[in-house]
């Protein structure tokens, strides 16, 4: 397929060059040129303007945060303006349902397709093409894409034709890996506390019942208190937490973990963290309890 | 080898009877002494008292508080009294970290041995001798008692020589848990109260970073709603979260997911859920966000 | 002086015929018009159109939330459209200090006057002209519409040129008042549970260290259980919890219990209770030990 | 009349100077002697045990926890064994509302008379005899021991003839306590990062809403971060936190606002508080916030 990819930052890049070793054609867009290069060493095309990587049969945006994808899409020569009829737009941000909402009705409005479609892995999985594809959109949209779907992950997860489904299941996953890292945060402060070895520690645990991918990825780097360079930054975790809080106003639900996962980022960005990785969130408890803060 | 069981509940009784399917000789007591003849139907022996249950060469406690464990071991015909000396009190029980130091002693001043033992699992894993087995004491000790281990779980990690290890492991590894079925009850109250079907969504979760058998296992019993009859109550859940907050007391750590635990807990109890499984606790969030409360 | 009001609600039905009674021209605008022929009755002059209300020295707005502020200021024919040069907005709403931000600054650039004036009060403080105003804005406007303040309230605090300091602290104000809300509600739920009367207990706190108005009134709505008719309703108080928030976020500073508040609010509102006065959050604690929903 | 009085640190030395200011014979005790000297000064006859505190028509204690008061009570020698029949317990120490009911119990089985009488109020009022006297016990006995609340004392509030509501009411209102320093302290912490003078934001409280001496009393202390010496310890704070929880836990009422403050006085602790004021976990919100620590 000839794609579009906007938004070269680790995961973007990396779920790039995989759609190029899949034999597709490429044109990329960055908002700092420097990113374009090393992708273009791999074979892609580069674009000087979001409207050349809007070409093809899809664009793919792989951004920050609402503001990003707001601005690419809505802004003048954006996507909206510059996507041909029936190609179709893949939104693989985290971004809130309010924005996948009006994002669908405005590619609709426009003739064109839309399929909100986020991942789970960090840039390590996105290297492997081993992410996890969460999709929904109209199902003949979805098809069309798929080949997008298979080169840069390991499997793919429909949910139906509503994209506020998506996200909102994106946005609870990341909620979910962030209670992870507090819950296990607290109890090794708990255990290191009392002189328990903290790898060993992991290690049964990840051996017992919680052998599972989210605990042995953070628990390792919670044990080893490995929180730079930061595969995902304490600022986007703080991004995603309130995501999951504005998603719970929408619909009334309250969260009170995700209400303490707030509280714990703007301690960690407040004190100096905001460039570590977001697992240094779990190394609060420890500071709490006397030993060094992560920063 | 000669083995004393006291405690036939539910944990209790499915270890008892892995004992007698792996050889050894079982005399068992239970306070109230219904729940022993099952086992003598398998053949164990029945004892009448706790001091009957103390004549080979070790006896196991698998009773539901600090309270139970220290009126059979402290008191008159008690454990410490009728043990011979050189036999080992293998203490299964989740009690605090304070008990397991003072029977350690107590047992060290009688010339008797012991080792802290307690197990990770729920009924079901106990039946299928397949419980994960968590052990703190001097070594020969461990090592006498090591057939015992091998014939109720599947893997047996030693902690050490402190037995207050193996307890705050065990604490901990439940909060965790615990944790586990908050959050998750909090994130399917989200995506549930959107219309997103909650088997499907674990389904999805289990698939990928959470693909460990707590997820599997609790997300169950919460996308079902199915909360009776406990496997564990939620009494017993708020002992163990109580345990977690004393031993973050002893040691100074604070602990703010165990103290929403703590809350959600009492409340639980008090609006009638008390006999429900601690999985019910994951219930609230639905609850508070307008759902049918789950008692 | 010529003043125009615009939001007649509880609050600013009574600040207008406050200033009716001061001798002032008081010019009276509301979206649904039906509020305004009471306020007629005593003397002001119905104005069919925001355009209308700003024909004077001073524009009053008491509106419910930012957007409602932003929609008759920004809008077509809006405040900021039609008030003469030198003309002074006074905003009394409880808005976020980004939009009074935003309000000062337009206004500055058309010429025309901005006073932040937020007021501490409930409608019956509102009606007896006993508010407390915060107001922030340059020093000379602030001097013009002393008497707009005198008329209204019974003292006025000025808190320097910057608008947002003023509508910082009416939030965190509020944040405060619904903190007295909460805790009270804990304490009462239990004492209330081992049978200590609460009129009494409250009496006691009252009398002593708790000698304050937002003891006497938050208190007694809670002891005698009386949430309706509302004097502030729930939704207006989750509003004014999440610009607390908001504005925490903004600066970095954790609020854990406005995170609390937060919750307790979208629990409150999912349950049936958004039409209650806010003072029913401090109901959910006891709720939670047993006791029948508030709504 | 002739009292014994038990306890003589900052709050019991002040106590017992006011009932030999009235006119009262007191014969003190303290378990380091060195506090006696001080009050012998005075006019008071000093014991040199426990018994020679309990030879006339009361005794008060006035110490630091259950457990000390258990020591006194219960131990050889101690108040239950010495005091003659008739004699009165007064007991105005912040006690479990458990162990108030075992005093009554016990000194009722002795024939002996128990008033649980804990007192609202710092050193300073302690000093001026402006404590707040929370009463309960069997009406008779509150009668005969009346001079002593008139002596020590601005008001006696009396509850009834069950000691555990005096003690409940003590341990809520110094819940409610904390509950003004945490929420104050995020307040603070909010208004100061953006330039707000605390001192003023202090006056504007007090001067309205809050107008009560707690605010006054911690504001100031929070906002002139005054938190050494100490007039009532942090270490006591997290006692009293934990009593208030204790009696939820048994009254089976969740606390919110009391777990996080357990949480914030074991980080006050663990990070060394220890011995600061208690109000100090007021200043743990600017801490995390990016300022000083507090110790």
């Amino acid at each position: 397929m000839k794609i579009g990819f906007i938004g070269l930052g680790n995961m973007g890049a990396a779920m790039a060059a995989n759609l190029l070793s899949a034999g597709h054609e490429v044109t990329a867009y960055n908002r700092s040129p420097d990113k374009v290069a090393a992708l273009v060493a791999r074979g892609a095309r580069p674009a000087s303007s979001v409207g050349e990587a809007c070409q093809g049969d899809a664009v793919i945006t792989m951004l920050a945060n609402d503001t990003a994808v707001e601005a690419v899409t809505f802004g003048d020569h954006g996507i909206l303006a510059s996507l041909p009829e029936e190609a179709i737009h893949v939104s693989s941000s985290t971004v809130s349902t309010e924005l996948a909402e009006r994002l669908a009705q405005a590619h609709a409005d426009a003739g064109q397709g839309f399929v909100a479609a986020p991942v789970f892995g960090r840039p390590e999985a996105a290297a492997a093409a081993e992410l996890f594809v969460v999709a929904a959109g109209a199902s003949a949209t979805i098809s069309t894409v798929t080949p997008v779907f298979d080169a840069i992950g390991q499997r793919t997860f429909v949910l139906g034709e509503d994209p506020r489904a998506a996200n909102l299941v994106k946005i609870s996953g990341n909620f979910l890996i962030a209670s992870v890292i507090e819950t296990l945060g607290e109890a090794m402060a708990l255990v290191g506390k009392a002189g328990v070895d903290k790898q060993q520690y992991l290690e049964l645990l990840t051996s017992t019942l919680f052998d599972a991918p989210v605990y042995r990825t953070y628990g390792g780097l919670l044990a080893r208190e490995e929180f730079s360079p930061a595969g995902f930054t304490a600022t986007l975790g703080l991004k995603d937490v309130k995501l999951a809080l504005s998603a719970g106003e929408e619909l009334q639900v309250p969260l009170p973990v995700a209400s303490l996962l707030r509280d714990r980022f703007l301690t960690l960005l407040a004190t100096g963290g905001s460039d570590l990785d977001w697992s240094a969130v779990g190394a609060l408890s420890a500071w709490e309890a006397g030993a060094q803060h992560p920063a």
